[in-house]
């Protein structure tokens, strides 16, 4: 059974779990685990970096089928990944550095990212359990603002 | 003074009231305005559609000021806008409709769009005010997923 240590505080670790699963998910174009990370509730809603609003459960687990069936392997790197967390709600952002295509699974020795995006992940916390609500990938076209 | 009647509920006028005041002063390029919508605490980020993670009040409120100065006016409508509430966080979504440049204030006769975004707007309850933390806007490429 899970530790329930971070049941009712800001520990980050639940939420970072909980990203970490869904990025699994990803790599392993596991539908049946992707399913597993959504909250089972018709409000989420997801945003891939072609960048259409998707929301509703069907509409969102449709997308992620749609993009499973077209990719051979995928892995993630994440950077300054960062983790807000207030009552039972988490926010967890970073850049997101992908490798795509043949070869490009975890275990690839080719480091070539094929992009990056920026990824706003949003959790809520039920029974103890972070489910995300809220998936939002962009691309990183350009620096673009100083400092 | 503002009611209070949402201090304590998932009543949505409170975070709608914050979203509106965003794209006001966003529509009006006020400086001090945009200032007073974000939360004062250096947790804060923003994806503007160029597509840089930013975090950090001072990098954050910068690209805010640099948007300003390049933009002789803006105006938004916003599509399908959702909000979300669970405790003291609201997340409030929507597709916005711009339009930027020479008479593209909110009095302009020229409906023609300049351009699509998604906005992922995050906002926590603060002392009773709404006051925004996330704000993630991306272009929409096109339409991809079915449904």
């Amino acid at each position: 059974m899970e530790p329930m240590a971070d049941a009712h505080t800001n520990d980050p670790k639940g939420a970072a779990r909980a990203n970490r699963e869904f990025y699994r998910a990803f790599e392993r174009l596991d539908l049946e685990a992707m399913h597993a990370v959504w909250l089972d509730d018709d409000s989420v809603q997801c945003v891939h970096p072609a960048g259409e609003r998707l929301v509703g459960r069907e509409r969102v687990l449709g997308s992620w089928a749609a993009i499973f069936r077209a990719t051979e392997s995928i892995a993630f790197e994440l950077e300054d990944l960062t983790i807000e967390i207030v009552g039972d709600l988490a926010w967890v952002s970073a850049v997101e550095r992908i490798r795509a295509g043949p070869g490009a699974s975890a275990r690839s020795v080719d480091p070539r990212p094929a992009g990056e995006a920026v990824a706003t992940n949003l959790f809520v916390r039920r029974d103890g359990a972070w489910k995300l609500v809220l998936h939002h990938a962009s691309p990183v076209a350009r620096r673009f603002f100083p400092g």
